[in-house]
């Protein structure tokens, strides 16, 4: 039989992570390479009485097909939850905001197009984008955000720039309000449109980030948003909000996608969020990872060599740990398994130029006991890996 | 601000339907324009139970991120329930049939490769090709199904051929096993692989459809199923089987598409199916089913002026309606608006070569009393329409 597959097919691979989470799968592995919220985080009381009262109340049209928009109350909260003046007529409710990602790229982006991301970036983005074939082209960043020059010198007939300022996929990295200040003007100088995603905003351990870049130029982003890491994942709950003279395209692509993410999800996250929930629910979640990542960091300084480097997370649920020179993260991850922990190689998200010293440890799914463990076994299996190094050089 | 749309945004549009059932949704409307199940059918009773049952029991997993093939025993539960030899492994569940339409659209379809569809066809079908830009065939059909000469003359090169063999939508025509065992053969000759839609087989009045095209060639199929028609559409959940060779690219389609659908979902639906639901369930949407169509049938046959034509589908949930020679659906359309009463005009479901005369009925959503009503509302417009006509002519 003739199955021949479309071009944009080849280009398709499997996700990195995903191969790398069957390893960890295993009993006994301790994972710092998932990007899963912890479960105890989710709050299942709650979901099971809305579940209860939606299909009292509301379950014929909770079961029914409904509108490509989302459901209208919800599409409401999250309108009046934003920190700018948000139409909800500009809200779409999406299947997880991964789908967001793949909306825009089929209604934004051409064959050959050029388009602009951070170094490094999120993995699922660089997937959602290129199957619409895109030219992706690797922006410079460091501790504060993109490199407002290099951007500049890249931005020529690019289609948009995908950034996620807060407590990034994978890096951990907020940008500073002086990088976003200067990102908003340029990229409104240059007619850059900007895409800006934002699952882990909500996320701060001691202080919220500064406003998203969206607030300072509606009619210029395009701005995703997710329940994933304030409710629960499964769920698969995201929204993004657009300009309106791009959302009807934006709407046709959802409905040919999925005709419209299920009711009766929306519905349960609707009666779940009424009256304030999140208010008291998200505060407990930042209680957790901050503690999370604060035994992470106290391991980090208490076991690695004085060689290895990382970052200190404001909020979210990475950070990013840089190998000492000579040492390949790839290399090290089997020596790492060996001894019981994983982590996620950082050349996954980077769309050119890896840093194959890098890599994303997540600190939100072990415990902190755990995280002791793993951390003392990342560092010996380090340790052992330079030697090994070292050894060869000779 | 440059938003540059990509060129497959041009091509997409707002469903034809979508915007009818805008008027629609006017309190008064007799409605046959919609393909919505009854809501009747949904058993609200038996979810509700489910969703408590695996909040209780597996609610964390429930609410986690997951495998993007789908939730294990759900994919046994479909490869068990499919008349030929289905490996789990070969089931990827959706979100909604839909999203397997957009799916196979992305893995196999180039822009301007050339692909075949039936005469009508489902809009939903050519909404997610449309996007992959892709060079659409319209294959002619008869009430038996589609005329394979017309298509052997058109396969060369094609892609694949997309095909709805049972209560089509829109006609409610079923490809009889006759012509099923020609277009088999044929295709196999041809090297033509088909895409096998199948919503509505379950649907049946009388008796089952024949066996479906994927069990006689299954490696040169690829076969979509559905939950909406037999539990709910709410849900959002449907299914494809896909050979061996295909399946890993549909399933890094899947994963950059929505990363997974809602693990929650799959499991209610899972809970709901154990123990045989659906064999008690279903025979009870077929009753309910019949007993409309019936009514429609019986209402059409009464009030229908004698050069109006409509067929008798074996199930599913519309039927196909001609008007007399000269008239045309959609300058009927607000005629029959103005006596409160709604439907598609055929225009919508062509690839091409649209026959204007056409028209889609639903009789599953309103009840027999209001098909009693709407018919004969329907008619009337039709005696109006066509005096208008014939002055219009003089």
């Amino acid at each position: 039989m003739n199955w021949s597959l479309a071009a944009r097919a080849a280009k398709m691979s499997p996700s990195v992570i995903r191969e790398i989470l069957k390893v960890t799968e295993q009993p006994g592995i301790i994972s710092f390479a998932g990007g899963l919220p912890s479960p105890k985080t989710f709050p299942v009381a709650a979901f099971s009485e809305a579940c209860a009262r939606v299909l009292r109340d509301d379950g014929h049209a909770a079961l029914q097909y409904a509108a490509s928009e989302g459901y209208g109350p919800l599409r409401e909260m999250v309108a009046a939850g934003l920190p700018w003046s948000v139409d909800p007529a500009q809200v779409l409710i999406t299947t997880g905001s991964q789908q967001g990602l793949d909306l825009l790229a089929k209604v934004l982006i051409d064959k050959a197009s050029p388009m602009l991301v951070e170094t490094p970036t999120y993995l699922g983005a660089l997937q959602a984008f290129t199957p619409m074939e895109p030219d992706i082209l690797s922006v410079a960043s460091d501790e504060e955000g993109v490199d407002i020059a290099d951007l500049a010198s890249k931005a020529s007939g690019a289609r948009f720039f995908y950034v996620l300022p807060n407590f990034q996929n994978p890096t951990g990295r907020t940008m500073t309000e002086a990088r976003r200040a200067a990102l908003s003007l340029r990229a409104a100088e240059l007619g850059l449109p900007i895409v800006e995603d934002n699952p882990y905003g909500d996320l701060w351990f001691d202080a919220p980030p500064p406003p998203p870049l969206t607030a300072r130029n509606p009619d210029g982003c395009l701005y995703l948003g997710s329940f994933s890491k304030v409710l629960a994942p499964g769920l698969r709950l995201g929204f993004l909000v657009a300009p309106k003279a791009l959302y009807p395209k934006l709407l046709q692509a959802k409905q040919a996608a999925d005709l419209h993410t299920p009711g009766f999800n929306q519905r349960m996250v609707a009666e779940v969020m009424k009256d304030g929930f999140l208010e008291r629910h998200v505060p407990t979640i930042r209680a957790l990872y901050k503690s999370q990542c604060d035994a992470m960091l106290a391991a980090l300084q208490r076991d690695m060599p004085e060689d290895v480097s990382w970052n200190h997370p404001g909020g979210g649920m990475f950070l990013w740990v840089r190998l000492p020179e000579g040492m390949n993260a790839n290399d090290l991850l089997p020596k790492a398994v060996e001894r019981h922990v994983a982590f996620v190689p950082g050349v996954a998200f980077y769309a050119d130029k890896a840093d194959p010293r890098s890599l994303r440890l997540s600190f939100v799914t072990p415990s902190v006991e755990q995280i002791a463990v793993g951390v003392a076994a990342l560092a010996a299996a380090i340790r052992e890996s330079r030697s090994a190094c070292a050894f060869s050089a000779i």
